[in-house]
């Protein structure tokens, strides 16, 4: 514990790999408060998440793949908004000062930071013990992602309308399935590309950010999947006053989890197992096409899952016909953050 | 545990004490982001602290008491750049879901949001143990308060300029004999309201948002004090490339400071002890009548400490020759936390 909190901050935080300038930030870390200027037209969209050990990740995880993953699931909430990246304040409650473990935290954080144009501006690192005596807390993390949107023009939870097809991107289930694999071994038997390719969607999840940014205009209502489907969709037809139906056969599963899992393991995988971090969107039939025009020109996959429709509540369907399927995502308080 | 992370925040933290509407927030809790949308011709001064359970607070405070300090070290920061409050948004890392406390602790919140006209508008909160098994890990609180202060008109740290004269407000090392008092029982001769005065120092400090933006235009740099005054001041003196000396003598000290600590404890208690939340500011000697005139009106005691020099590096002053004074601030990683 050779260096202070100002040196850490100086040779972890502040280098300029990671605390770039950018437009709209005309003054960052270094006085009591950062200063922000959205573009004008513009509101500014802000997140904020709290990630700890033991709870949002495993204890003796890659601090590379921590920093790339703590500042990725943050975007998505930008991406879940449309808006664009400008900037992202950071907290750190650190259990010691380990400078190998640091450089390779903030270089993870610099990767995502350079490639979306998100420098850190600010934010606070603190010990997670006390000076003088007592037991280390754990690593805690929090980010709060600041994005700019044209104002009105922000993708909210509350505009669903019946009618509206449902849309998610990419896959669904593989981090749930990664996490399964590091934490608990399972499928020792997947090896290869195709382990990897689990793993990796745990640790450095797609943020779709530049997707959100092109469904501005065209989706009725977005949220990023974090804590599964079956619990992330709800949050939408709550705020939107409507029910749906989602057709579980036409839940897009990737290669790798169809080899890992089997048929009837799959559903609560894709459902409930959170970490996704993959837009749901609902969008007026009108526009689907030129949903699936952008996205395609993004290379961004995206499939139509299921329909709004009047009422409340979530159906799920299978071959046209109604099934019964109990789905539950992660709640912090709540169950055991397991899929039943 | 009756309650998920959703009930949890429906009761605690979006009832509308603690989170109520205010221009320059179309959108608050309840979506992917909130939206925020300064002023025409104003910037948003954004700072970030987390609180630690065993660093920050002690463990078994009262959890009103710790909802005011939370939001009102943060406001300081908005002070110290001269800003408007807007809003804030908090993360918590809970222990366990105690409904006693979490309505204690929003209610202190709610108390100091109402009276800064700053409310709530988005965050996250999760468990701070796997909810599996495992060792529940510390309460942890962050929050990111939101202010708004026109284009070019921040005070930072970086303005100071030689010949300015160096001034604090309120008086200094209060919180910390409190928190002596806390959680040592040093001085248990002391009782009453003197003792009171010191805790309560402590436990809701003043946070100088008026006093902050009635400096706009006046001071030529401003801090927050947290650490202690020396640690600060030499925030300014870097940030502005200058020395400066302080009189020991000139420091504000309270009369409950005075009765607790013998007059060799004093300077370390109030240089070194931290947690103090006034402003240390400098200003050119033809504003220093218009600063005291502002501040008077405010109610705000102010006192002039010191002056800002060529060079580098502070000294210390008594009878107007220099003197040897060991004082460190707080200090995470760095020192035992306490003055020398």
């Amino acid at each position: 514990m050779a260096s202070d909190e100002f040196d850490i901050i100086r040779r972890h935080f502040s280098r300029p790999e990671l605390a770039f300038a950018v437009p709209g930030v005309p003054l960052a870390i270094g006085d009591d408060c950062a200063l922000l200027q959205p573009s004008p037209g513009f509101e500014l969209a802000v997140s904020m998440d709290m990630l700890v050990e033991g709870v949002h990740f495993l204890a003796d995880c890659d601090p590379f793949q921590l920093g790339q993953r703590t500042l990725l699931v943050n975007l998505s909430d930008l991406a879940a908004m449309g808006a664009r990246p400008l900037c992202f304040t950071l907290a750190v409650s650190l259990p010691r000062s380990d400078e190998h473990w640091l450089a390779r935290f903030s270089a993870g954080l610099a990767k995502v930071a350079a490639a979306h144009q998100c420098p850190l501006v600010g934010g606070d690192l603190t010990a997670s013990a006390p000076a003088v005596a007592g037991r280390a807390g754990p690593l805690c993390l929090c980010v709060q992602v600041h994005g700019e949107v044209p104002v009105g023009a922000a993708l909210r939870r509350s505009g669903a309308r019946v009618g509206d097809a449902i849309c998610v991107t990419g896959t669904l289930g593989d981090a749930a399935a990664g996490l399964r694999v590091l934490r608990d071994g399972t499928w020792p038997e997947l090896t290869g590309p195709l382990r990897e390719a689990l793993v990796q969607a745990f640790h450095t999840p797609q943020s779709r950010v530049l997707a959100g940014m092109a469904l501005r205009g065209l989706a009725s209502a977005a949220i990023d999947l974090s804590d599964g489907l079956a619990s992330d969709l709800e949050h939408i037809l709550k705020a939107s006053g409507v029910g749906a139906w989602v057709d579980v056969d036409e839940l897009p599963l990737s290669e790798a989890l169809c080899a890992a899992a089997a048929p009837e393991q799959r559903p609560a995988l894709a459902l409930g197992g959170g970490d996704d971090y993959e837009l749901c969107f609902t969008v007026p039939l009108q526009q689907l096409q030129a949903v699936q025009t952008v996205l395609a020109a993004l290379g961004t996959p995206v499939r139509r899952i299921g329909e709004i429709v009047a009422g409340s509540g979530l159906q799920w369907r299978r071959s046209g016909t109604t099934m019964a399927l109990k789905v539950r995502g992660y709640n912090h308080f709540g169950n055991a953050g397991e899929p039943t």
